[in-house]
């Protein structure tokens, strides 16, 4: 999908509410347990009662992994089932991948190319060439780890590099890369008020900003130090809308919470 | 395994090798293809053929992703045998993770309790809370990239973070987590040079050092700057070992190699 694409989903939905999708089989309704395939039977569930509301899916691939085969064949399932009923959405694989550059044109391959996913999130401490194999696909995009929304940001994110934070560095050095134009920013927004800086390093860049309900974040302060003219904004809410209810009612409120949210942002967009 | 487990094999065997378990079906021999699983087939015959002059295999799980739900049965397999037959080998998940704590879990989860490895290596640019889920596993290791071999090393992780550079910080500041004594790190034998500064930081601590061979890292070196009284090195071979030969007689090559470097071991470890 291209960036344009995704633009005019957002315009078109009033929406750039993107929905976190780790399922974690302690959470959801215990009636699912008995399906032959609990955590898909989940996500389709929530992606049908939502689909119309948000304009990205996030899938964070520990919430799989920790199901072994079973979890993984689930995420082939979530990613297949998005692309063939809804391919106007964006997907994320969010695996906070990196490795030595023939190392991460394997995971690139796995995640943009076989599984077939919009974008995959990236770490960004090897540096350069650990994150140009994900660059290197067209109409692909790498979302890259700026300032996350964890405590542990403040360990070395944050952290003054030859004068600047940590976190400005990630964002300057990136710029210089090949294929930048396919990058997009992890922002959490736990810290909303370092948007405004963070703006003028990537003014165009999309962000995705996890943090917004569980995590603690705010939308409006989010929104009015990091929008740009061309939205720019993806906001992540996981636990908030999937585990909103753990009853047989679970996506039906989960339809709920997400309108909520895109109601919000479609006052904001037409401000 | 405990780490005086680690050091025990290691006096008992003269070696402080590991093996790269990097399974690339367009390099392995072209009768394994007619397997079932030629990935796993390749492993055994590999592991069958070193495990005597080795103390620890690493499979790096970019290459199982890459070939989807296929690539993950023939890890799960490989990890089985080598618990089955060779439980006195260390074995290493390089799958470089590090997520916010709750996520964090799920894949400490994954790795050290279901896959049963006895380590998982961890990326550290989300800090203290990303790491320490890892590090809560009792007799399991937490392998923390430090400093890498790799090119894009120079980015971020040699830049100067008050006054030191950052992967010092790194390996400072990871000393103050919780369980530090299960952290091990991951340091590029290209830059052995670096060695003797970082035993400063970490005397005690195994190191994980890959880049001897293909990417041009010099054993005597390393051990020169890097070895301690408990040996503290594990030296990761991957490509020059598993495909030194291509051919049918790829096993017997690859022990040939793998006893080359156990017996350049063996004598810098009764100098």
């Amino acid at each position: 999908m291209t960036t344009q694409e995704l633009i005019s989903e957002i315009r078109k939905k009033k929406s750039f509410l993107c929905i976190g999708l780790d399922v974690d089989l302690n959470k959801i309704p215990q009636h699912l347990l008995t399906k032959d395939d609990p955590i898909f039977e989940f996500n389709k569930a929530i992606i049908d009662a939502t689909h119309h509301l948000c304009v990205a899916y996030k899938p964070n691939t520990a919430f799989y992994e920790a199901y072994g085969l079973r979890g993984w064949k689930a995420l082939e399932k979530t990613i297949n089932y998005l692309n063939e009923n809804h391919p106007e959405i964006f997907t994320i694989a969010d695996a906070k991948r990196g490795d030595i550059g023939n190392t991460s044109s394997m995971y690139a391959k796995a995640f943009l190319e076989d599984l077939g996913f919009d974008s995959v999130t990236v770490a960004p401490y090897m540096g350069k060439d650990s994150v140009e194999p994900f660059l290197a696909m067209k109409d692909k995009h790498t979302i890259l780890l700026a300032l996350t929304s964890n405590e542990g940001a403040f360990d070395f994110q944050t952290k003054t590099v030859e004068g600047k934070e940590l976190y400005k560095t990630v964002l300057e050095t990136s710029k210089s890369w090949k294929n930048s134009e396919n990058l997009m920013y992890v922002v959490g927004a736990t810290k909303a008020e370092y948007l405004a800086e963070i703006r003028q390093i990537i003014p165009e860049s999309f962000l995705l900003v996890p943090g917004v309900g569980a995590q603690g974040g705010n939308l409006q302060d989010v929104c009015k130090y990091g929008m740009n003219a061309q939205v720019g904004l993806l906001i992540n809410s996981s636990r908030g809308i999937i585990y909103a209810s753990n009853k047989v009612d679970f996506a039906t409120v989960a339809a709920q919470k997400a309108f909520e949210l895109q109601q919000e942002m479609q006052a904001i967009l037409e401000r």
